[in-house]
Parts: C-alpha cells; sequence; structure tokens
C-alpha cells in the first residue's frame, strides 16, 4: 500500500487561549474507502513525536507507517471495511500548522510566538478535517498515549459525532511523573544555546538539547525488562576500563542513536509545545471529577493498557473505566500482558489487534 | 553536634585501570568515639551526590549531614554506641581526589585526564583512610544506592575486615535502564557547550547541562506516588493558558530549583566520572554470578530495599539475598514499605532504624 500525504488548509481555527490561528494547514492520510452510508469512517490520532503518517508505505521516502502494525487489510483496523483517517496534530512539525510555520503576519516562523495549543485545539482541527471529508460520525477515534487524549477528548467535545473511543495506554490528566518527564525534555531543549528562545529557524537547530529530550523520552517508553532483554550490560568493543564518555554500553549507543535520529525529523518548538498540550491536558476540566466529561452522549468505549507501561500506568486507564461506569457508559477493559512498556501499543499487537477487531466489528454491526 | 570534616593526604593510590593517582586527598568526619578494643568503628558509604558530611551541624555552613537523621545519639547508628567515619568518594569534588583536583604533573586540574576509577577504587581509598585511623575491623559499612555497592565491595574486597554490611536500596550490577538514566544525564552535561570537553575550571561551568542531569536524577529518586502528594497538578501563580515555558506546574519550579542549587555544590566531570563507576560496578565480575564474590569471609548481612524504589527495585536487592543463601551465609532482608521512592533511604527512616538498630545491636553483641 502506497500512500501519500495530503494537505488541507482551512482558514481560521479558534484556539483555547483565546487567539486564532489563520491560516491553518493539516496534513493527513486516509487508508481504505469510505462507504455509501459514510459510516466507516475511523480516525486515529497520533502521539507526541507521530505524524499523519500512520499505516503504508511513504511513497516520499518508501518509510512504513508509525502503526502500520495495526492498520491494513485483514490488520485490527481493517482497511477492507474501513475507511482510515490520520492527522498531523495542531502545533507539529509534519504538515500541521506549528511553531515552525510562517506567521503571514510578520513572514517569519512564529516560533515561541506561536499560541499555546490545548489538546481540545488539536480536535478541533481534526473536526474541520472530519467536515471537510464530509463525515459526519465516525465509527471510531483510536489513539495510543497523547493519541489516547485525543480519543477521549473528541468523545467529550463530540459526543453525538463519535461513535466509539479507544483510547490507548493513556491518561485523562497527567500525573506529577509524567508532568516531570517533560519538563525535563523542555529544559534540556532551552538550556541548548542553539534554542536561542525559540530563534533558530534561519541557523542551527538546538540539535543536542532535542537529542536528550528525546533519550529521556526513550527510556519512560521502555520497560525496565524490555531494556534487559534487548541490551542487558552487554559493552561496545571497548576494554573494561577503557571509558572516555564516548559509548561503553550498548544502551548507551542505542539512546544516543535513537536522539540524533530524532533531530532529523522533528522541530524542537514543536516538542516544547506539544508537551505542555499534554501536561495541562485534564478531561475533568480541573475538578478531579470525570463525570461530567463522560456524561454526555453515547459513546462506547474501549480502553486498554499493558502491564509493564509505568509511564501511562494501568491506574490512569481504571480511573477513566470507573468514571466511565459511574455513568453507566458502555466500557470495555483490557489490561494486556507485556514486557515492552509503554511502547507495547506500537509494537506488541498480537492481543491488541484481537480486542480492537471484535470491539469495532461489533460497534459496526450495532451501527448498521 | 558541630562537626568539621578533616582531609587526610595518601602518598598514593593504585587504581583498577592500571594508573596510579599521586597523591591522594580524602576529607571524612567521625561520629562518636573509638572504643578501646577499636571494636566499634562503623564505616558510612555516601551516594552518587553525596559527601563527608553524613551527620550533625556542619562547622562552616551549618547545614544537617545528609544521613542526620540515621546517624547521632540514640538514632539508628548510635553515636554513643559506635565510632561513625564518612568519606568523601574517590572522583568526587567535596574534598577527596577527583577531576576537579590539580593534577601535580601539570599544575593544573586533571578535567578528563583523570584516570577512569571504579567503585573497587573507591573502597580502596577508604581502606587507606581506614588504617591511617588504626582500624583493622570494621563493626559494619552501610549506605545507600552508591554507598550500598560499596558496602557489598567492602566485604568482597576486605572479607577479614568488615564484620557486617547493610546494603540499602541497592544493586550488585546496574540495569540497562539504570545504566541509561545516567547516560542521559552525562549526555546533558557533555551536550552543554560550556562543558567544553572537560576544561572548565577557568571558565563557566556547565551549569544548564548539570541541571538537567539532576533534574533527571530527582525524578528517578522519588516515586510516582510521593510526586503526586507532594505536587500533584498545582499550578504555580498562572492563567490556565498563560503558559510560556517558564514555569507552570509546581513540580517544574521544585526540578528547576534543585537542579540551580546543585550546580553550586558539584562538579559535572565528577558527576561523569562516578555515574561511569556505578555503571560499570558488577559484583559478579561480569559472570552474573555473585558466588564468587560472597564466598569469602564470614561477614554478617542486612539487606534492606523499599517497595516504591522503581530506580533500584527489590528485585535487585533480593538478587543479593539469593546468592548470598546460596552461599550459607548470614544474611537478614527487609522490604520496607515507603511511598518515598529511592529516597526513602534518606527520609522514611522510621522502620529503617528500628531493624539497622537491631542487627547492629547483635552484631556488636556476638563480636564482643
Amino acid at each position: 500500500m502506497i500512500v501519500e500525504s495530503k494537505t488541507v488548509r482551512f482558514e481560521s481555527l479558534p484556539l483555547d487561549c483565546g487567539a486564532t490561528l489563520a491560516p491553518v494547514d493539516v496534513a493527513y492520510e486516509t487508508y481504505g474507502r469510505l462507504n455509501e452510508a459514510r459510516s466507516n469512517a475511523i480516525l486515529i490520532a497520533h502521539a507526541l513525536t507521530g505524524d499523519a503518517h500512520a499505516a503504508g508505505v511513504s511513497k516520499v521516502d518508501g518509510k512504513p507507517g508509525w502503526w502500520d502494525s495495526m492498520i491494513g487489510k485483514g490488520k485490527a483496523f481493517d482497511t477492507d471495511k474501513y475507511f482510515m483517517i490520520c492527522a498531523n496534530v495542531l502545533g507539529g512539525c509534519r504538515g500541521a500548522t506549528g511553531p515552525g510555520s510562517v506567521n503571514p503576519a510578520t513572514g517569519a516562523p512564529y516560533a515561541t510566538s506561536f499560541p499555546g495549543i490545548t489538546i481540545p485545539d488539536m480536535v478541533r482541527l481534526q473536526k474541520l478535517l472530519i467536515d471537510h471529508l464530509g463525515i459526519e460520525r465516525l465509527l471510531s477515534v483510536s489513539g495510543g498515549s497523547m493519541g489516547g487524549m485525543q480519543a477521549l477528548e473528541w468523545a467529550a467535545s463530540y459526543p453525538g459525532v463519535v461513535v466509539s473511543a479507544i483510547p490507548i495506554a493513556t491518561t485523562a490528566r497527567h500525573s506529577a511523573q509524567q508532568i516531570a518527564f517533560n519538563e525535563v525534555g523542555r529544559q534540556a531543549i532551552m538550556a541548548d544555546p542553539d534554542w536561542n528562545e525559540g530563534n533558530y529557524y534561519d541557523s542551527k537547530p538546538p540539535a543536542r538539547g532535542l537529542a536528550v529530550a528525546r533519550m529521556v523520552g526513550h527510556i519512560t517508553y521502555m520497560s525496565d525488562e524490555s531494556m534487559r532483554e534487548k541490551f542487558g550490560r552487554r559493552l561496545r568493543d571497548k576494554a573494561k576500563f577503557g571509558f572516555d564518555f564516548s559509548v561503553d554500553f550498548e544502551v548507551e549507543s542505542y539512546l544516543r542513536y535513537r536522539g540524533n535520529q530524532f533531530v532529523g525529523r522533528f522541530d524542537a518548538n514543536s516538542y516544547l509545545y506539544i508537551t505542555k498540550a499534554m501536561d495541562y491536558f485534564d478531561l475533568s476540566d480541573g475538578s478531579g471529577s470525570l463525570a461530567a466529561a463522560f456524561g454526555k452522549g453515547s459513546t462506547r468505549y474501549l480502553v486498554i493498557s499493558f502491564t509493564s507501561d509505568w509511564l501511562y500506568p494501568s491506574y490512569q486507564s481504571l480511573d477513566i473505566v470507573q468514571a466511565l461506569r459511574g455513568m453507566n457508559r458502555d466500557v470495555a477493559y483490557c489490561e494486556l500482558p507485556s514486557n515492552y512498556g509503554h511502547d507495547a501499543f506500537l509494537v506488541d499487537v498480537g492481543e491488541q489487534t484481537e480486542v480492537v477487531r471484535g470491539f469495532l466489528a461489533s460497534t459496526f454491526k450495532a451501527r448498521s
């Protein structure tokens, strides 16, 4: 499946902060076919560093999509049955308007003059896209991590539109620890002199800071056990006492590689804005109670978490499930066994495929 | 108890890497009195960023020692009964020779020409100090985190000297995840242009990088739950959508404060060298089997871990206990309930005090 992103421009987007972005671009991809009843559309929302290229093989660079294991012919999100849509999030750097985009008022990149954005803002832009595609109801909205936050927000903001939601490995609000990990990433970026208060678009980006931020991320995405299985304490080709602060252990080599690789494809200011949006996200709107968010509409929920995910631990999914049950909502919950930590939703998709497939089939059948 | 550090200089110290440091200084403090039989001496080993000032109030700056909750009159390490010793570790920056010390051969700081050091090297320097103090046997060696590694190494290197060892919240070897967290700290330091390949002693230190390293550390020292209790999602005095990448959440404020505070008292190159020593430490000497290390001597062990410590999880203490039991060694193990994560050994000392007090009393009695 060779795929290509498209981009659509909207005149303006009002934001939670009171500002209005105008215009706003959004890159998206679709897979499968919209049926005549327009009843088989599913929106996939990506995580912090994802993009619109969720499935298939990119026509541009030949790379597979970030959730190609889940989306395609015969897969969990079966493109023979469903019309799949994935878009880059607002504030991103992969085809959506973000801090690296040119501000038409100045002719220069927004940089840190870009307004603060929220998860509801991201969802509002996706709603414009769905409208543009002529889709009135979404059979499902799904995503892992920050994608799961968007799925939850979709159902809360547009209860009449969202038939079902599948939030995976996510939370209704970040804990202090989750905020803290994001803050370390931000501090690493802002500590890099090349960040230059966000004004680096005509010089070199804060590559070292962004790489460190990514390294912190990768540790939190893996589990203690999956790191042990993948790297153990293996040394690279070095004498035992030859340490010189270059690479000694294989895990160091991996982190540096992934950190440096990331710099080529991601904008540091987008990292700052999107992590802030995640940290501010609170489906309970500060009240601590999720009842209001879950009180509206008839959206069905499938909530999934993974046993070894310590970044988005199962108790956060259970909070969501408990609140939904308290509102007499239709909710299924699966805690799937996996050693892969938070990455499980991307890489350990065997059982996830089964539960998603079954849930979508019953949802689609109930609707038809 | 007003205390003051002393410093002693030794002619030379042979290192595992084959190099010899000459001369070598070590700052230390003592609390309580050595009895006539010289049988009540206990060595305390500090963690990554600790120093010789373990207890009492510093004559210099009025600050309490880092383990003042555990060491003193009537405390776990009762200075009415025991003669306590604590020294800055080799490679440190608080009175022991380290990368910031002047290399007599050049008249300039060693910086990264400082040789690679190991946990056994640190212990070898402590042995010189113990000899200097006229102590032939240590009633106990104890410490948390890296201090626990030193306690384990003492018993392995000098089985005839160490009557008992109390390794707390520690491991016989770092996991890939522990190495990874240290590596992120090192990368943050080395990414700071002020690090300048380690040559910053006549200009400004890599303060931003070191602060980021410290922030990562602090997250790993706390538990998800203790962070939630301490900070929750509380915002500082800000409007909800006023985020500008300064401080929004209280947890961010705390991390930045602790990060910046650390810069004033710690040397970045010491951070690099000491974390490498921790990462290379492997009591099994690469074999994976701890039997050889625990086969010698008659040292009694009290191994302590904490339920919420995810940086040095209990399974690592259990590995030690299992190996000791396999060698028919005298070992007691306590997993203490605490919400404080790895910090528990420093801040949640109620039950820790009871078990340490009892263990020391029985050890002292058996010896007398």
